[in-house]
């Protein structure tokens, strides 16, 4: 999977294919041939500080932008500053963006690449597990306003997507920790041997060993591309990768808590509603929620019910429809069940 | 073609063919029957302060939002204004964004409605003739950053455009004259037929005459149509409507001209290289210029061409290639003649 990118998949107005074929998409290939894929195109790396500070040999030699690290950053204001640096560098149509950094970064870079010119051509090389296997792929980019995540975005399709997995040995564990809520999600509405999988291994593990992660990532890319390949633009099907997120988001947003946290427990009160409306066997339910415990991840919190409720009815009048709520109703398949916003209401403080 | 609109149409995610066709373009349309174009959704009207001062009984009924009036403010801060008023009533995909009003305002409606929520429906109401025969045509948004214009923008075909003539009737004369630049630019570069209409007509002749005005609107709407379907992402035929505005561009930023002044210029400039490199004749050259000068529009300045040339330079990043500068080789034909960017500068003393 190391072939030259096709170059038509550079061109900014048409962009690569939705979900990741292998054509643009490079597994295991190294960061320092990133220009091979690109012949003759100007790179400009857009990173955050975290990493420009721990990378700053491997990306001397290139024109570099960076933004304060951390998901508060995810706003206007950056996009406002990365576009003036842009026009400081004169960058133009024969400027290739490429995103270096996990969920942050990734959806900084197709934003900006989207609007810039009406649109120049952008690649990505996740950095994070969380970007690896969900943030870069599939297209959608966006930055959050106040508490509003993602309301501003575009879904435009990346040129390519790098896998370099060295860059994982400076992850920090709470970073690991964040991103195996997508895997498991991935595991739960997909995949029972992914499932089982995890299972069997640890974090510990994955961490000790990049063969292993290597190809627990590619398993998840394949999930993924495969969902936003049947349905690019969210109108059935890639609806399930909402699982854990309709209320996830919710308390992410509220508390301020990292995605795969707020995800996981998201995740636990879909099992739960999964259980009392979807056919979910108890202890199917419970087997997720000791996988997320064994990640690390939190199950449970305090909720101010009400004040949920109220972000996820916003969140929704986004899809100018009645909820759409993802359930599984065994490890491994999820479905779509519609919901009136009050039932969800009276649910709510059962099952979060 | 008072057809109701193809509800596919609307979907944010599946925009209006490029170009109007009689599908979603609506001539001779009473602005006051626009909720039949889209029964059932919720209309959210954006506007300018000078059009929401002059159309205050026309616009009660509907949420509407409103910004200053002005090219000068086409730029970022609108756009967080006009956010932030969509996100307080609670505007979802349910929404359908219509902009009521000039370029400015169809620029910003129908970058607003890319990027909010990853895409909401749109639709147009050109209230100049400028925005009648040009800017609500053909998809391209922008707002401007500094002193580039449209630095920041996408191509997405609105839903609908609807022609409601009578909105020239509060039309300052400045912006006829505006308008007429563009309409002027079509006839030269695709129809020798327009071109002679408009030196049997005056300007006059077209104020005091909607149905005439209308008939010119609908064959400029037909000339940029055809041109844009051809081409929708500008990859050839559609540069050609860059006719006039590569040096119109840079002087209407420099100076802060209005556009159809700047364009006026930028047209004389290119009817001169057009005979120096391009085959036009001198006679037909002189026409262009005295038609121009007919209906209003300035044919000359005093520039300074170092700054002009340097504007020019950096526009020119943007499509990542050396200069396509359009010339005319006879009233009703252009083409594309690659330059490069020296050469131009060496001829630019003269031309301008």
């Amino acid at each position: 999977m190391h072939d030259k990118l096709d170059p038509e998949n550079l061109d900014p107005l048409r962009p690569g294919p939705p979900g990741v074929k292998a054509m643009n998409c490079h597994f295991d290939y190294l960061f320092a041939r990133l220009q091979e894929l690109v012949p003759g195109k100007r790179i400009v790396l857009l990173t955050d500080s975290n990493l420009a500070g721990l990378y700053t040999a491997a990306f001397s030699g290139h024109h570099l932008i960076s933004f304060p690290a951390g998901e508060s950053n995810k706003n206007q204001q950056t996009v406002d500053q990365v576009i003036r640096e842009l026009i400081r560098m004169e960058a133009g149509k024969d400027t290739v963006l490429v995103g270096v950094g996990g969920g942050v970064v990734t959806d900084i870079t197709g934003f900006v690449a989207a609007v810039y010119m009406r649109g120049i051509p952008f690649g990505l090389v996740p950095t994070s597990i969380l970007a690896m296997v969900d943030a870069a792929i599939g297209g959608k980019n966006g930055i959050d306003v106040g508490i509003y995540k993602n309301l501003l975005g575009t879904i435009r399709q990346p040129g390519f997507v790098v896998y370099d997995y060295s860059f994982l040995n400076t992850l920090p564990v709470s970073e690991w920790v964040n991103g195996f809520a997508e895997v498991i999600k991935h595991a739960c509405i997909r995949d029972a041997n992914l499932f089982a999988m995890l299972e069997r291994y640890s974090l510990h593990d994955f961490q000790g060993n990049l063969v292993l992660t290597a190809e627990l990532v590619e398993k998840n890319v394949a999930i993924k591309s495969a969902v936003v390949h049947l349905d690019e633009f969210e109108k059935g099907e890639r609806k399930i990768l909402n699982f854990g997120h309709t209320i996830g988001h919710a308390i992410e947003n509220l508390v301020g808590m990292p995605h795969g946290h707020a995800i996981s427990i998201g995740m636990t009160a879909a099992c739960n509603l999964s259980e009392k409306m979807g056919g979910l066997h108890f202890e199917e339910a419970k087997k997720v929620i000791r996988l997320l415990a064994k990640y690390h991840l939190p199950v449970d919190m305090e909720a101010d019910h009400e004040k949920v409720f109220d972000v996820i009815r916003m969140d929704k009048k986004r899809e100018g429809e009645d909820l759409n709520f993802i359930l599984i109703d065994k490890i491994g398949h999820a479905f779509i069940m519609p919901l009136a916003l009050e039932t969800l209401r009276h649910h709510l403080k059962e099952i979060l």
